[in-house]
């Protein structure tokens, strides 16, 4: 039995209820997925300074939670500070802008990334720089929905999710289509028949990966980049991460 | 139950039972796997040549074999032909140093791939760039074993792929050792304790990112580098791939 | 007297005889040119399988004659299997796309490539990235003609081969049109006229390099990416290429 | 009269003092330096998590004092959550790693980035990569110097940084040397004389960006990247912060 | 007091006294600028003829006054041979081009470039690239104003600039605008106010590094690019130039 | 009957003579080499300055025989404003930097480069960054040659060329060697049959490829980057190039 923790960045239980559904329907039946959301930042995501305050509250819900949990999604598509969680813990973590990149480059020549937001583009492309998979990128492309359509749901923003999604395939040339929000559910799954080319979840990605990893054995690599600090005197004001240095 | 048919792209059958023995012990229960080799072709790959009979050999097995299994794993460390194997089929295929890689981005911002011979050096990076993940790549490594050691076996072997390896660790600052080789069985199981980084082997990464693909349900692209190909009049000496173009 | 072998990487004759009337127009009078095409494999290059039957039976014809010319030249516009081709003989061999970039780069700062379908696009940026040009690639334009339109001869099509150049020059900013198709025949040279950029057949820059380097009296290196490999007991069901490895 | 609020990411006073005398020495006089250091976090930066949460505490101090100050600069050599700092003022913010690398561009074709543990290597050389300076960069030397020595001071350290540095421009080809650290305080002037290359004190290079952005008037782009987010409910938790969302 | 001298690389005396305004408007106190333009060359720079015997009338300039001051600043967006005329001296010196786009990534995650002729454009990327800095490009965009309009002045040209600028935001994601040629003068200034993204003067940014260098008390590296050759025996025709190699 | 003129862009009257000894032993018999040196300027090009200065020189020399001959070859191995002489005609111009890493691209995967003094490396760096084809080299070596044994003529200098190279293929992985440098002369003819990879003379390979070019009847590109300039009122002190402007 595989005990995986799904931690939402930020704090809207009603996207940690999405997301545990999605989760539930993917995960093997020998993988227990528990599904939290950060306790404390902002209920969506969309700059760099919730990126900055969710990521910390991932962390926080990381560390608290590293032996009880064989591996760690951390469930937002801009990844807050995933690299940084990796130093927390070595077993694995795994986002879900990552793998949901990593798995579309097994699919097609190049990806197409839908955000929910124009002004997310940057971020995004800047994502998929850190990763070194730029080469791979054909697109960064918005749907450009409205905070009320957001909060209406998906469901019925399927047509323009889909409008979106074709025109990075004929304009673009995208090959894959990659849905990192974990906003987006099961949208992957509703839309993919209405698509040419192969829809990827980045959020089911990232669950299939992380089954993966617990299966090979393997830890992440403390060698230079999320090396285990050596012990401090203190890091005042942070009690509850202040063990990860003691390891 | 997944059947997945992995394709070792030479003609050695004691190869294609050390593949078999990996696979057997890192399957899921309910994947079957076969293991079939090349027809034709050399018995060992280490030039371009090599890469390019052995490819050919690798897309008439899939091709011949494409409605029987739900994926496909090109078994050999330097992906022959594996764009043109994701053509001949819409299935998932997937090749092992592809694999390896892709994995090990999950587990350090760096890798390095250990390579038998220093002249398969410039292959393996020309490979490492199609993919697109240079940016990821901190050497390739060559542990330079002879002809006569590759047979002895590489269990004897594995006190120099461990020099190799922290060689790689400590003079590149690699974070991820990658040994893409088919040859190299079960060597990373093997010294991964003796190592302080993890050490990935390619055909393992590969089996389970097949089997993700088919837990997914997803399809290889055939939107534009794989597209389909319309029907021609005959293919003239390839028969065996002729009905691929029908499709 | 040099003497040059031209192959054709399809099986069409009609396509063999319009790359030898090209030759004929513009080789120099001492050098001794020879076309034929491949003996399988299909009639016309366009996916990534045709790429890899048709490189292996260019592979085969440049093994068998490999003693009776000073020079090689693989007249199919995606230059299939070339770096293996440079394996198979130590004797200069020229590809025709490589070769058309190659002199495009002594022209302008930029080049486009112009190819006849949309879908070759994603090959053709990866073939330019293969060669490490894609810095000077200001852009692959696609004609679209129908295989109807292909058939019919390019001749009555220069008006739109004329229109995509344009566009490329105007639109992309490219400096020199690349013609890479030996399909293209002496197109170049028919429309150079009508634009203000020089345009290159690709079929015409090869057989230019391949005369010069005969000329330099310089084989190509066999160092590690396209080094002699080592004898082998045997090279199953290819034994026309098996020769190759006794060197 | 300018006022700059220079912000040492981490909790030691001992290190907010020497930052403060390197900015008393090159101020201008009509500029008024006031150094604060982060109220929470560790007491030295040297890991991802040590820098994701001086980040934080950055960001609230440069939240707190927004109104206050014209210009803002993160001290620390890591330049932790830079980006998200720009978000929550639109008046200047200069990070000591950005401003000793962009200075150096105007006095060498390449620079050097000296760091004090091997193990930052990889940091430093993303945070190059982030800004997009890789092809400036000769190479990251580290130091190694061990804690006890850090505490020692950096004036015993001298020869050793010397040869550092000369290392870098003998073997990497550096032309320009950067410290980043804000830990090297005044060393660069120290060591400038021993040195035929420029020698670059990040710090020092930040007051001078940070006194030129405020007479030039400008303001941090909010377009994209940096954008001002719109307001929410609650940030919650982080209530010191809350207010940056309703400007 | 520092004194500066700028050089305007054409020999138009309106230019130079528009340059020798912008200057004034933003020279610090402490700081004697001193404006000349070439004796010899065109009036306008814009062909890659006019950047090389501009550029050599620039460090002639530079040559026979640099004794005098103590920092230069080579006023043409293009920065004719700024790499040649920093052997010339060891005193800083900065281009315009370069200056503007190392201040804007201080701004923006990215910038473009506005150039007054599409033609430009490739030129002004090659700039860019020469810098390493195409990462932070957003686009190149001309104005397409006509001879006439450039002798009009800009003052009316003012709404073209806009427009160009917005496009630029809008639909290439530019973070910061860089006007780079001196001809622009205080238009940055002018029009900063109608657009949300900041907007640098080139010139104003030279005179600022300019500034902060002589502050720092650093000179050019001459350690390899720039290297200060070795005395020659003479530098037949170029007398005013021979004295640089004796230093 | 094919007339190129080959200008030594320094003002050695030895070096030129070399340069004609090797035209004459490698020109085909229907071309006819003109060979001239710069009238201005230094007699050995090792600096940046040297590079601008011989480059005016170049360029005047070309514009002034422009009507008489067929094709220029700039004889220098750094290509002295090369891209600034393509705007002076629209004949071909020959770089023999360029031309040496054009044709070393048929001939192996990678080249190296080696040169006369190590601090030429960062030059030529730019240069092969400048053509973009970084990717293609291996390396930058410097041979360390002093000026007494320069003078004392390469010929002696065999043994320390052979060395240099090896080392290239031995430890950068060269794949084949360019002497890009006029003044190696006939020394890769001499040196190739003691090395295993092939050696190639730029000069050599600038006189081939000119040959082509004329032979493609092609012109240099005036559409973006060495566009024709338009009529000028004067081009001050620069007579002899101002007609360049009225074509």
């Amino acid at each position: 039995m595989r005990k995986l923790l799904v931690v939402n960045s930020n704090t809207s239980r009603a996207a940690t209820e999405r997301i545990a559904a999605s989760c539930a329907a993917h995960a093997r039946p020998d993988t227990e997925v528990t599904c939290v959301n950060a306790e404390a930042g902002p209920q969506g995501i969309d700059s760099l300074l919730d990126v900055a305050v969710s990521g910390i509250e991932t962390l926080r819900l990381i560390a608290r939670h590293r032996d009880a949990y064989d591996a760690f999604i951390v469930a937002c598509g801009l990844d807050p500070l995933l690299d940084a969680a990796r130093q927390v813990t070595d077993k694995p973590v795994v986002g879900i802008a990552e793998a949901g990149m990593l798995l579309a480059c097994t699919l097609g020549a190049t990806f197409s990334v839908l955000v929910t937001a124009r002004a997310q583009t940057t971020f995004v492309r800047e994502v998929v720089r850190h990763y070194g998979l730029e080469r791979r990128l054909a697109s960064v492309r918005a749907i450009e929905l409205t905070t009320a359509e957001l909060i209406g749901g998906l469901d019925q923003m399927q047509d323009r999710i889909v409008e979106a999604a074709r025109r990075a395939v004929d304009e673009d040339l995208a090959e894959v289509i990659v849905l990192t929000g974990a906003v987006f559910g099961d949208t992957p799954r509703a839309i993919g028949p209405r698509l040419d080319v192969p829809v990827l979840s980045g959020l089911v990605c990232a669950l299939k990966l992380a089954e993966d990893l617990v299966d090979l054995g393997v830890r992440t690599s403390h060698a230079y980049t999320y090396r285990t600090p050596a012990k401090r005197d203190r890091l005042l004001g942070y009690d509850d991460l202040q063990h990860v240095y003691s390891s």
